[in-house]
């Protein structure tokens, strides 16, 4: 039979891939202790109908779906802002507000794979239910903050936009839901000229294809001006100008904070996904072509998904990107490592000895690797070596008579008996 | 639109419950290092072709099979073996033996629902690779019973039997493996008329007739002397003996370890998986009906799977039939619990404020939540009292101008002014 492979866009992480991921994790989930954000676990097979009703059409298409031996449509997780809100919307149903949620795990797409971009990708996602102000937006932008610094990224930017200023202006000239999702859809694919086509289709006045226009140019530059020029720039459209003023207030309050955020207000970004409703945000990092993460406030989905009608925002960070990130920037998560013991029985006939000590140690919390290759002392050691541990506990019979033990310390090259009762106490200390 | 619910078969884990599965995960990531098992990440998407293979058929036809987006024949992991076993063939081809793997996560089989049984279920995965010594089919088995104490488990059982004495009797009996493999699975369902049926029907000797059912009766009693009764009984047959020998020599190896374990020995055990070849094993715990772990030996899949010959010898634990064991045996997992902050400003106003003070507050390792509601500070207090958090700062205009806030201990009720730079030293000091 010939070698099998990972199916395509599929990967394996090794152990110092999976070390760093699981630092990460850990990372992510210190963030959800310190904002307060309790973990769920929700399944990644969940129903085609959760999960494509507010996707939008480029994932929709993209999500691994099919028939399960019940005959029921199901589809795997692309995100887990459904999942989340399902749950909202009937178990957590009486939960007094606010409360907020935490996710970790892995989802799907079936995107074209590039560097940074599988079709297994992990997340850790935060969604804050319950409140339409200004500063839980601010959180999740801080939040993230947050978790880049303590994953030891320097380099990164957020880019903040607000739904509610497209579909401000959309709204206003009497846009049909299905165009404007088109239109947006297209923007966040950088279609621009398609998009003003399709709003040019629809009987739209002189202003609202100027507004767009102008729109789409403002990005960059400082954070307030830009949005000041999206004031103006949408003047007349009421819901827009709102929506600019929202996109202020967040801002102003995540300075407020204390938090030096690189920003930059982006008024013609829009994201795939259908449910947003207010402020949107993305993270990049410099050399990478995926974002670090992206989130936006989405009012309405709670409800839609037969809930009450629960104000929502949530982000959503890419933790296998963020990973490549940190090997690009050489960022570290220090994790302390533990003191590794091989032990070694001399002889077939001390096996038995070999494990008992090795099972002592492990109750004294000292990682242990026993020899089960029934090598010789001399090789055993080598591979103890090779291996970068620092302890070989010898089990002999000439010390075994004595109550003892060979002890080395393989980084210093010394060896001593040692009573088996003064192994643990031996090890700690010389480590 | 009615209310969504999850796919018949999956299950959310709300805050309580994910803290106890995370618990379990981390114990069995302590467990990991302690015995120098490196983690691996695989996929849940692997080639149907690979996770078919080797699982037997009652596996087989109920993993979740489909074709992806390009026409690919895929499944969702039924286990961890089969991926852990294509890196061991590929990408670890040249790594030096021994070496120990860790994998953890959801695996997927379509069985029908009942209580501990799931159609996404949880499993830490152990394998050892490179050794075909009897003290790593004895570590498997310690190092279980390692996780199931870290777990607080008090009440559990460890079955184990040999492969290799069903296989030796019929390899001499000169029986097909394929016939091999379908009377393991009649017997693995207790099937035993069935099995025994397809036996007779493959011209066998009187003897081995009378052998497998004899062994069938063998289980239960002294362990030791179950194993002579078996070797009595397969006499004649040399392949089952050595087995039964193999078996004696592993059992001895994990008792001379030191482990008090209750073990049962089940001459008839065989297990649905098709490619153990020697020593498996079952933990089960009262009042349930399935298993919390289960593995073996399995010395020809990395063969099989275009690698090296490599003897390897692993287990499985299922962590949510775990949780479901603990939560029966009333046992938990000590966790530390941090105390909690709420962070309330008194006006509109304040609000960038106390945004700040949360973010010191975090910086110093203090989980905060910050009042997101614009709530007045008696409802957000009564709020955070309902929540049984520990502590609430409150940011009003009168202190702030001395550059102080109020710290109010929620548990002791009672609150006075502090300066802002001596807060995270006022709670951690009352904590």
């Amino acid at each position: 039979m010939s070698a099998f492979k990972t199916v395509r866009g599929m990967r394996d992480f090794l152990p110092e891939e999976a070390k760093m991921m699981r630092g990460i994790e850990a990372q992510a989930r210190r963030v959800a202790e310190l904002y307060g954000y309790q973990e769920i676990i929700t399944p990644v097979v969940e129903s085609y109908e959760l999960l494509a009703t507010k996707a939008g059409e480029d994932v929709r298409l993209r999500m691994y779906a099919f028939k399960d031996l019940g005959g029921r449509m199901v589809a795997l997780r692309p995100e887990f802002t459904p999942s989340v809100a399902r749950i909202v919307a009937t178990t957590l149903r009486n939960e007094p507000r606010p409360f907020r949620l935490f996710c970790i795990g892995s989802t799907y797409r079936y995107d074209e794979p590039q560097k940074g971009r599988y079709r297994e990708f992990w997340q850790s996602n935060y969604e804050l239910m319950g409140s339409n102000k200004p500063e839980a937006d601010a959180e999740i932008v801080v939040l993230t903050n947050s978790l880049m610094k303590m994953a030891g990224l320097k380099k990164y930017t957020f880019r903040v936009g607000h739904v509610g200023v497209l579909r401000g202006i959309l709204d206003q000239e009497k846009l049909e839901e299905k165009t404007q999702n088109a239109v947006l859809q297209l923007m966040d694919k950088k279609q621009y000229e398609d998009a003003f086509g399709l709003v040019e289709d629809s009987d739209v006045s002189k202003e609202c294809l100027v507004a767009l226009r102008d729109l789409v140019g403002l990005k960059g530059g400082k954070a307030f001006e830009t949005i000041e020029n999206i004031k103006e720039c949408v003047d007349g459209y009421e819901k827009a100008v709102a929506a600019a003023e929202n996109l202020n207030e967040i801002l102003r309050l995540v300075l407020e904070s204390g938090c030096e955020i690189d920003m930059t207000v982006d008024a013609g970004f829009a994201r795939g996904l259908e449910y947003y409703t207010g402020m949107i945000v993305e993270v990049d990092a410099p050399d990478l072509n995926v974002a670090l993460g992206g989130g936006g406030r989405y009012d309405r989905l709670i409800e839609l998904f037969g809930g009450d009608s629960t104000p929502a925002v949530g982000i959503a960070h890419g933790i296998d990107r963020m990973m490549l990130a940190m090997q690009l920037q050489n960022a570290k998560i220090e994790t302390s490592k533990d003191k590794a013991v091989m032990v070694i029985p001399v002889k077939e006939d001390l096996k038995g000895e070999a494990l008992k000590i090795s099972q002592m140690l492990r109750d004294a919390d000292i990682p242990v690797e026993v020899e089960v290759m029934g090598r010789k002392v001399t090789k055993a050691l080598e591979d103890a070596d090779r291996r970068e541990m620092d302890f070989a506990v010898i089990v002999g019979e000439k010390e075994l008579k004595g109550g003892a033990v060979v002890l080395r310390n393989l980084n210093r090259r010394e060896q001593k008996p040692v009573k088996i009762e003064k192994i643990v106490e031996a090890i700690k200390g010389q480590a």
